[in-house]
């Protein structure tokens, strides 16, 4: 157990799951609770009995070169536990864009004339943009709407939520076109820096909609705020943006069908409370001898 | 075929579902478009074979004088067939409420610090007021979210959706009771005006949120704005107020997270689409000597 666990309430988790906490000398995994990674390196190099690291966060990226020097050991981050959080905020976007809440907030006022597009029935096409445990929540909750959904993704694995078409990326083209609704759900990797860009967003049908809860790279800032701004998209609801956070003054604040949330798609207590469970159910797995959740890929870094 | 259907749209269902337009003297039906109810009346007294009238909207509260002189036709409105759009409002509203979306969207720059709630996998208690088709579809909406769904409903027939618990009106004390979440589809009748006064509020989970997509009048507005103010309630989500429109610079508008709609959840184009597709649906079941859909129940108001 090392980091910034104030309150204990990891700590706890590992003796709940069963563990026995120490010093790091003599520990065969590390809890690392978050704070200055350079904490966490050195503790790693001076504690040889460490097979396992388990990271608190989903995204990898202010791991990637520890991970890389210590490639030996078995690192697990908090993938996959936030999927509900997320996936409901992004139906809470999507929904919101399709009609209008963002419009009526602003205009404290009895508005009348703006639009409200029905989702519910429409049979439209989806692209959900990242085949991980967020889509697959999101898949599952779009379900009862009737909707096409077509699946973007790097792994062959199965895709268990219910989908009409998966694709994998070299596709996306495919995938895109007429989309109504695109949902970007990707890790911040190499390859998924600005995958969507103007070629990918003209490929949607007119008067969609994006969403991205995923990470703000994959997404071309300018070109987003061109297609918004020329009337090709009807709207676009982002809780991660490039740059992030967004500078005062930015373009997309003033759109009247944009709303921007700040990162909050996992709010921090229920994010902790999550993280507790996964380190309990992971400190259990690990004396057990049987597989550990959310593993991290060092080659697919995330 | 009467009123004002400008460009055609319900005559071209009637004549879909295989009915004959012709003069009120001569029809067994009327396909009542809308416009002023005085025009209806005088057709119907001077229109003996007349035997079923299609009123154009879900509400028949601008009917039930001429419904009630009138007990001797079958009357059909629009009930249910707005089920999947207004639905879909009162799950964006919710979501919308329960992700600070409005407080987002009226800052306009990056906001932290707003207040963020999952619904899914919470298992909080939700309220359904109302047993008709939108809170059937409601909660087909939000089974994926795995609440506990209560029911309040007249209706003694079995709601079809997926819920958890039934009650009856007399019970509504013991459904609203921790409830974290009420939605109120009420239609607007002598029995459900001022159903949700400060008493029914008060039963709610401190931090409730509270959505009408039904008439404004089952919810006392005064009370819903102390229990705001209060902070017992979280938010509220209104697509319909009392009085209707709220006039400028009412309470509700400047709380950071209440979200007015101007009575959209069913949109006009949407909706005249849907009508149509019942009109000829109805007008086929007439000439089949079938039941009819959407029926009037003149001694319930709805």
């Amino acid at each position: 157990m090392l980091g910034e666990d104030t309150d204990g309430l990891l700590a706890g988790a590992v003796r709940a799951g069963g563990g026995r906490l120490g010093a790091a000398g003599e520990a065969e995994a590390v809890v690392w609770a978050g704070g200055p990674v350079d904490e966490l390196a050195q503790a790693l190099r001076s504690a040889d009995g460490v097979r396992w690291v388990q990271l608190p966060l989903a995204g990898v990226e202010p791991y990637a070169d520890l991970i890389g020097q210590h490639t030996e050991l078995t690192w697990t981050c908090a993938k996959g536990i936030y999927a509900d959080s997320v996936a409901e905020h992004a139906l809470a976007l999507t929904l919101a864009l399709r009609r209008g809440l963002g419009e009526h907030a602003r205009a404290a006022a009895w508005t009348t004339g703006v639009q409200v597009v029905p989702l519910l029935g429409s049979g439209e096409v989806v692209a959900l943009l990242g085949g991980g445990g967020i889509a697959e929540r999101l898949a599952e909750l779009l379900a009862p709407f009737g909707l096409h959904v077509r699946v973007v993704r790097r792994s062959q694995a199965p895709f268990p939520a219910p989908h009409d078409e998966a694709f994998t990326p070299d596709r996306l083209a495919e995938a895109l076109r007429g989309a109504t609704l695109l949902v970007v759900v990707l890790p911040d990797t190499p390859q998924t820096r600005g995958m969507v860009g103007a070629a990918e967003l003209a490929l949607l049908a007119p008067g969609a909609v994006v969403v991205n809860i995923g990470r703000g790279p994959s997404i071309d800032t300018d070109a987003l705020v061109a297609a918004l701004e020329s009337g090709h998209l009807r709207g676009a609801g982002l809780d991660v943006t490039e740059p992030e956070p967004l500078p005062d003054g930015h373009p997309l604040y003033g759109m009247p069908n944009v709303i921007v949330t700040a990162h909050t798609s996992n709010p921090t207590p229920w994010r902790r409370a999550q993280l507790a469970r996964l380190v309990e159910d992971n400190v259990r797995r690990w004396a057990a001898g049987g597989p550990l959740r959310a593993q991290v890929d060092p080659s697919a870094g995330y």
